[in-house]
């Protein structure tokens, strides 16, 4: 509770304390969600994604450092996917925000990924939560695209940019359709190698195919952040994504659109734990688990009837 | 029904029939699903997945060639990841099988990954119940590993694959890790790389240092799908994995496990179908959007009061 206090004092030990308390789900944290929410709603959050590789955690700190010296408060928070099965995050430790002066209201976090939803954590959102009700004014959310997180990080953010890198090889093909698909910004990072122009004309017409959106032109930038270049341009298109957002009340609808399917998540998550408690391991599990296994009854009739019997008395 | 009855006969254009019945979700197709349950549980199931471009369809086709030398039956299920918004396949149509006889008992179906899983398809665990309950003596399931395909593989599977190539680049690195901890057999195809031996050797520590499950020890076997080398090392080990499982009571202990997610998960959706349907999209949706997106209350109480009210009428 003290901590509160000095949470809304602005104290970033505070802030850091609140966020391991929540990323935690230590007893209660949910109760600290629910304080928290009504000061939230102020920070832009601007999501960053891409392959592994392509040099996204240069280009946050390069943009990090513009936030600052534009004297705006900054919140990062990165994200490594993690093992489904032993929790820990496979790409380690990295040394941050080398280029950033110290206490300038920029506060990194690097969370792993966790439990079975393989994607942006759902601890990530609550994360952005906290962040965004200490009053920082921009979050950036870095994190690998792969497979679902695309999903997840659209949901998550104001502005999604994908970072690519000049690349033919098979392997990233795959990803790159689906990530380009969510891009609001196109950034085409390690534009100094070879076949640079031809991916950023190959970019341009795979854009062009997919059509305008609500009049949005999702613009490719070329940036190499190792070297410092780019991230000006990149940073100018950010502020007209924004300005493109709330000038046409998308950004309300967005964040609208992103509140119902939090809803939907939320419920979800409190009847799967309801489930798993209360439905399954109920102690005809056994008994029907071998009888499925024996092929007397088949899951598809023994689903319908644990629902049938969860909603029961509900009908009325 | 006549076409159920053909199915039943073993006529293969009565399978493809079904299968699309139940990929597309036709109506009442869980009732066809309910009927063929009893039928199956005979095919011995193998996943086979990797990063994109390490050769898996070759390697696959490989493989199925040696279960048609050994007059063997074949369900082959190729899955493409797919963009999660168009619901398109992003690899497109591939020539597949061109190696192998024509009617030899094998069955190809390429399938794209559809809805927000983001992995494998729900429909693929149906479509292998139909060529399992077709009669295959074995199906072959070929698909993407990233993010959370990796646990869905293991849930459809007996024996995992996991393939690899030579290769150091950091892009790999993060999937890797991910997929090494689900492989009962690991394979490095295109072994003629350079740096290869190397690559076998790290693999081989990464494994020493996770240890051996169960006394299985997972073994790394070397492959060149395109040159014709290796494959028969690997369906040895197939075997080899087939029988220490069966000899362990190993295969019914994972099949029950596999039951017992599969009824979680038809439970949840089933669930998930209702909320869409019945909680969310009720009348009052819009007036607690607008309530959370104005800070009046926050969504952590709105979805408590939602499952209670789901609830309520069922705690007596």
């Amino acid at each position: 509770v003290s901590i509160l206090a000095k949470f809304q004092e602005g104290d970033e030990t505070a802030l850091a304390k609140v966020i391991s308390f929540v990323e935690n789900q230590s007893d209660g944290y949910r109760d600290v969600l629910k304080r928290l929410y009504p000061l939230s709603g102020g920070a832009y959050r601007i999501g960053i994604t891409g392959p592994p590789g392509v040099g996204k955690s240069t280009l946050v700190d390069r943009i990090a450092a513009l936030f600052v010296e534009k004297k705006q408060t900054l919140g990062i928070v990165a994200i490594d996917p993690s093992s489904p099965f032993t929790g820990g995050a496979l790409l380690g430790d990295r040394v941050r925000m080398q280029h950033l002066p110290a206490d300038r209201g920029v506060f990194v976090r690097s969370m792993a990924t966790r439990g079975s939803s393989g994607g942006l954590a759902g601890a990530t959102k609550e994360v952005t939560l906290v962040l965004d009700s200490f009053g920082k004014d921009y979050i950036l959310i870095e994190t690998v695209g792969v497979g679902q997180i695309e999903l997840d990080i659209v949901n998550a953010c104001d502005t999604t940019v994908v970072v690519l890198v000049p690349e033919s090889g098979d392997s990233i093909q795959a990803m790159k359709a689906g990530l380009m698909e969510i891009a609001d910004i196109l950034v085409v990072n390690k534009s100094d190698r070879e076949g640079a122009d031809r991916f950023i004309r190959e970019l341009s017409s795979t854009l062009e195919l997919r059509g305008e959106t609500a009049s949005w032109r999702v613009p490719i930038v070329s940036t190499q952040a190792l070297h410092n270049e780019g991230q000006t341009e990149l940073f100018d298109h950010l502020a007209a994504h924004a300005e493109f957002l709330r000038s046409n009340n998308l950004m309300e609808a967005n964040r609208k659109a992103q509140i119902q399917n939090d809803l939907l998540s939320l419920l979800e998550k409190k009847i799967r734990d309801h489930l798993s408690v209360e439905a399954l391991n109920s102690s005809s599990l056994e008994r029907v688990t071998e009888e499925i296994f024996e092929r007397k009854v088949d899951p598809y009739t023994v689903a319908e009837n644990y629902f049938n019997e969860l909603l029961s008395h509900k009908t009325t």
